[in-house]
C-alpha cells in the first residue's frame, strides 16, 4: 500500500494543475489515470484542435497545452499510474481513505482529488448474447499485439482504428468488418484503401449489427449479425474485435456515495470539497452554482482545493498564500534555487 | 456621453481578460484605467519579474503576460481610456449606471466591472501647509514636459524618477533635492551621477521633510523643510516637484456604497456580482469565501461575471456556453473566419 497526502484521479488539465497547486504548498501527489497517457479530453478529443481561451495563450492545441502543463509541474515530480481506474474507495478508522485501482494498486490517502472530467475514457462495448461465456482471448476491445493468428477475424466498428485493423489483418486472415451502414468515420485515405480491399474481395463488409456470439466450451465459433432487413445470419469467426472508440464513463466515482447532481459531483465553491471530508472534485466533473465547464475555471478550482486540503493535512492550519514572483520558499520548491538543506549537502 | 453594455474599471490582467470573456459573449467593452498604459500590478510592480503560476505558462514576466493578454483580446477591439479615474457612479431611473471620470468622460452603462486590483496607481503626495492656496503650475507630481524654466526647482523624493529629474534640471536650474536621509532607492548608476553633481555643487541635497509652502498671491515662493534636528528652514523656489512614486488607492470605489470587507468588495461566487445590481468585481479587489489573490483566480472570475452580466443585458436570458475549439460562432467573433454577413459584403 502506498501512503500519500494526496491522490489525484484523472490526468487531464485540471488533474495536472492540481499537482502544481499542491506542489506550491509542498504536498506531493500520486496521479491515477485510465488512459495510458496524460491529457484527458485535451489528448483524447482535441489533441490537434486549437484552444483560444486559455488566459495568456492566444492559441494552442490540446496536445500543446498538456505539454506546457507537464513542463510546469515537472519540479513537483508527480507519480503517474496510467491505465488504472479507481475501483474502490473506503474510509479507514483513522479517517484516511483507502483507494484501490483496477490494476491492483492501493493508496492510503489523506486527501483525494477527483479530476475525472466527463469520466474515464474506456472502450465502448456491446452487449452480445453469450459473450459472458467466452473464455479470455476471443473478444478484444483493441487490436491485440501480436495480432491474432486465427484464420478468421470479425471486426465491429467504422472508425480509423477499426478500418486500419481490418486492412492490417487482411494480409494474413479472412477479415469481416461489420458496421450498420456502408459509411465510415475513418480518414479519407484509410476509407479508400479499405473500400479497395473490399472490392478486391480481400475484406468482407457486412452492413448490420452484432447481436450475439456462438461458442463451444468458451471458444468463439461464430457471431450473429442482424441486417437492415431484419434477418439474422451467423458468421463464422475465431476472433472478435470490438473497435468502437472510447467513451467517457464516470465509472465507480458514481458509486462512491458522494452528493451528485446530474452526474456531476456537488462541491462547495470556497474549497471544491465534495460531501465527503477529504475528497475534492475539480474540473468538468464537479458542479456548483454558476459552474462553467471551462479548463480555465478548473485551474482556479485546483487553487482553492489545494489550500483546503493543505488545511486538512496540517490539522486545521491554513497555509499562507505566497507569490511565485517573490517567495524564495516557492522558488526553492520550484527548483529555481538551492534550498539551504541542498546547499549543505 | 458614451453608451455601452459594459464598462471595465482597471486594465490589469483581470480587466483585460474580462474584455475577452465579454467578447466571447458578443459584448464589447470600454476600459477605464488610471495609469497611461495597461497591465496594472503586472506593469507597475513586476514588469520584469518572473511569474511561475499562470497555468500553461511555466514562466513569464509581468510585461510578457500583459502582452499576451493584449494579443488575445485584440479581436474584441476594446476601447481604452487611460489616465482616467472613475470619480462618480450613479444609478439612472432606467436602471443603467452613469459613470464619470476625472478626465470628464461619461459612460452610460448596462453593466460595470470593477477590476481595480489593489486600487488605482496614483502619485503619492504630501500634505503641505499652504499648498491648497497655490495656483496651478507650481506644484507637480511628475516632471512637467516641457521642463520648468524657473531659476529654482525643489524636488522631493529618492527614487529613480526623482534623481533623474534632479540630474536633468540641474543643467538649466538651481536644483534642491529633499529626502529624509542621504540614502536613495534609485539605480546605482543614477545615484552615483546624482552624488557627483551634489559633490560638484550643481545640485543641493537637504536631508529633511517638507512641511509647508510660502506663496504670494498663489505663486510659490519657498518651501519649509524640517531637518532631523527639528529645525525648520525656508528654501526659496519657484517650482515644487513631489516625485514620491505611485501608490495604489482604491479611491472612489470605496465611496460607492458597495458592501465591503476590509477594503475588498464582497461578491457572490456564482456571479462575482457586488451588492449593487449590474456592478461586478473581479480580481484582487473582491472577496468571497476561500478567495485567493492570484491572477489565475481572477481569470476564472471574469468568466462567471461575463455570463451573469450577459444574462442581465439580455433581460434574463443566460447565454449558452460554447467552446472556442469547436464553435463556428466563436470563431467568427475571434476573427478566425468570415461571418456570413462579412462574406456578403
Amino acid at each position: 500500500v502506498t501512503h500519500t497526502d494526496a491522490l489525484i484521479v484523472g490526468a487531464g488539465p485540471a488533474g495536472l494543475f492540481q499537482v502544481f497547486q499542491l506542489g506550491l504548498l509542498d504536498i506531493r501527489a500520486h496521479v491515477v489515470e485510465a488512459l495510458p497517457y496524460a491529457g484527458g479530453q485535451c489528448a483524447e478529443l482535441y489533441a490537434d484542435k486549437p484552444i483560444y481561451d486559455i488566459p495568456g495563450i492566444p492559441v494552442c492545441s490540446g496536445r500543446e497545452l498538456v505539454e506546457r502543463l507537464h513542463t510546469q509541474i515537472a519540479p513537483f515530480t508527480p507519480s503517474f499510474h496510467f491505465g488504472q481506474l479507481v475501483s474502490h474507495i473506503q474510509r479507514q478508522p483513522d479517517g484516511r481513505l483507502l483507494v484501490q485501482t483496477t490494476g491492483g494498486l492501493e493508496f492510503l490517502c489523506r486527501t483525494v482529488f477527483i479530476a475525472a472530467g466527463v469520466g474515464a475514457f474506456v472502450p465502448r462495448t456491446l452487449k452480445l448474447e453469450g459473450a459472458d461465456q467466452l473464455l479470455p482471448g476471443y473478444l478484444h476491445h483493441h487490436l491485440p499485439d501480436p495480432a491474432p493468428a486465427s484464420p478468421e477475424v470479425l471486426i465491429a466498428g467504422d472508425n480509423e482504428q477499426a478500418l486500419q485493423a481490418a486492412i492490417q489483418l487482411s494480409a494474413t486472415a479472412k477479415v469481416t468488418l461489420v458496421h450498420r451502414r456502408d459509411q465510415f468515420s475513418a480518414e479519407a485515405d484509410t476509407t479508400s484503401a479499405f473500400r479497395a480491399l473490399v472490392a478486391q474481395g480481400k475484406i468482407r463488409f457486412i452492413a448490420g449489427q452484432l447481436t450475439g456470439v456462438t461458442h463451444e466450451a468458451g471458444a468463439l465459433k461464430a457471431v450473429q449479425v442482424l441486417d437492415s432487413e431484419g434477418n439474422t445470419r451467423s458468421v463464422d469467426t475465431q476472433q472478435l474485435l470490438l473497435l468502437l472508440g472510447l467513451s467517457p464513463k464516470l465509472g465507480p466515482v458514481a458509486d462512491w456515495g458522494l452528493a451528485m447532481e446530474r452526474r456531476q459531483l456537488q462541491v462547495a465553491p470556497e474549497s471544491f470539497a465534495t460531501s465527503e471530508p477529504g475528497i475534492f472534485a475539480v474540473g468538468d466533473v464537479n458542479t456548483y452554482p454558476g459552474k462553467k465547464k471551462l479548463i480555465l475555471c478548473g485551474f482556479h478550482e485546483t487553487v482553492l482545493a489545494a489550500f483546503a486540503a493543505a488545511t486538512l493535512i496540517r490539522d486545521g492550519k491554513t497555509p499562507l498564500l505566497q507569490y511565485t514572483t517573490t517567495s524564495t520558499h516557492l522558488h526553492a520548491l520550484l527548483g529555481l534555487t538551492k534550498t539551504s538543506a541542498d546547499s549543505k549537502s
